[in-house]
């Protein structure tokens, strides 16, 4: 009698083997036979999710929305001013501990693959758009947002410095640490907001 | 008698042919052979220049790094009143056409292919770094700068909004025409700047 297996556990086991994997070898790591040799699995089972290098970026890329949505909707349910609310948050999007450096390396991984494939759609950043333009919305909505600002521009000016803090973070974490990180973030809300 | 050989030539020969294929093929397309092939030289010829793909990247990033500052030094030189000065030169950072994408493409190349290698240096981005301390150096000396900034954190600031914006201008072009880059960045820096 063929072994059943529940396939929402092995996938679950593969999410948290790839992780680890990522963690400990980085993407260039993140090799199908590292991956199934980490879940304890066979190539072949490993196989049958994905058939390619390609396909394991992708979840890659998946599990990384995943992980900062999870973390953003936690910090977001938080009893915060609207001002730390946005500092909180947006410190959630720039890589300051390993977790989240890995995070940012599957990314940039991922974007750098994705590049040359012109059929593809990135869809990634967009998500962090449209964290951008939630953010501005809701200082905007509680008062704290200084009346003489161009919102649109305010919030392509919030996207491109959010995500070139975040990419300085993870290639030069000598140069930003984290605390020089939550006062540069800090600096800005405070010049776009009235208090 | 064997052929005598202008290294100097050769090398500009080489330097060209690399551009054309970056240009044509993107990073992935620039390959020893066939670089080799736009340069009319055989792999040998070509392999006593290079003797990896290594060697070709690093080659390539010292290319962009002299195209831009030829570029920024040619800018830097027109008589402009100090705010239109600061966003043409920030201008030839963020790609705005097929030239820079290609630039800031071997850019993500070389960061990517750096980042695992924990040993090797990443000098590329101080220079930006230099050029945004400079700009604001530039910006305060001719009494332009708002006096109550912060000039530490706003050369940070500075330097994560151009990197961003240059970053989605690459990924992104149908989301950041070159008209709204320049706006963005005249927005920037009509914040921090007193007329």
């Amino acid at each position: 009698m063929p072994k059943i297996v529940n396939h929402d556990d092995r996938r679950e086991k593969i999410a948290r083997a790839t992780w680890q994997v990522i963690l400990d070898k980085g993407m260039e790591g993140a090799t199908v036979r590292n991956i199934a040799k980490e879940a304890g699995l066979s190539l072949g089972a490993l196989r049958y999710y994905f058939k390619s290098q390609d396909e394991l970026l992708v979840y890659a890329m998946e599990l990384v929305k995943n992980r900062a949505t999870k973390r953003i909707t936690a910090v977001s349910k938080k009893e915060l001013p609207p001002k730390e609310m946005a500092i909180e948050i947006l410190m959630e999007i720039v890589p300051t501990n390993a977790q989240t450096r890995a995070e940012m390396e599957v990314w940039l991984a991922f974007v750098t693959y994705m590049k040359p494939r012109k059929h593809a759609k990135l869809h990634i950043n967009d998500d962090i758009l449209q964290g951008m333009e939630k953010i501005m919305q809701y200082l905007s909505a509680t008062g704290n947002l200084r009346a003489e600002l161009d919102v649109s521009i305010e919030t392509e000016r919030l996207y491109a410095f959010i995500d070139g803090l975040a990419l300085h973070a993870l290639l030069h974490p000598e140069h930003l640490s984290p605390e020089q990180i939550r006062k540069t973030i800090t600096y800005h809300i405070d010049q776009i907001c009235i208090f």
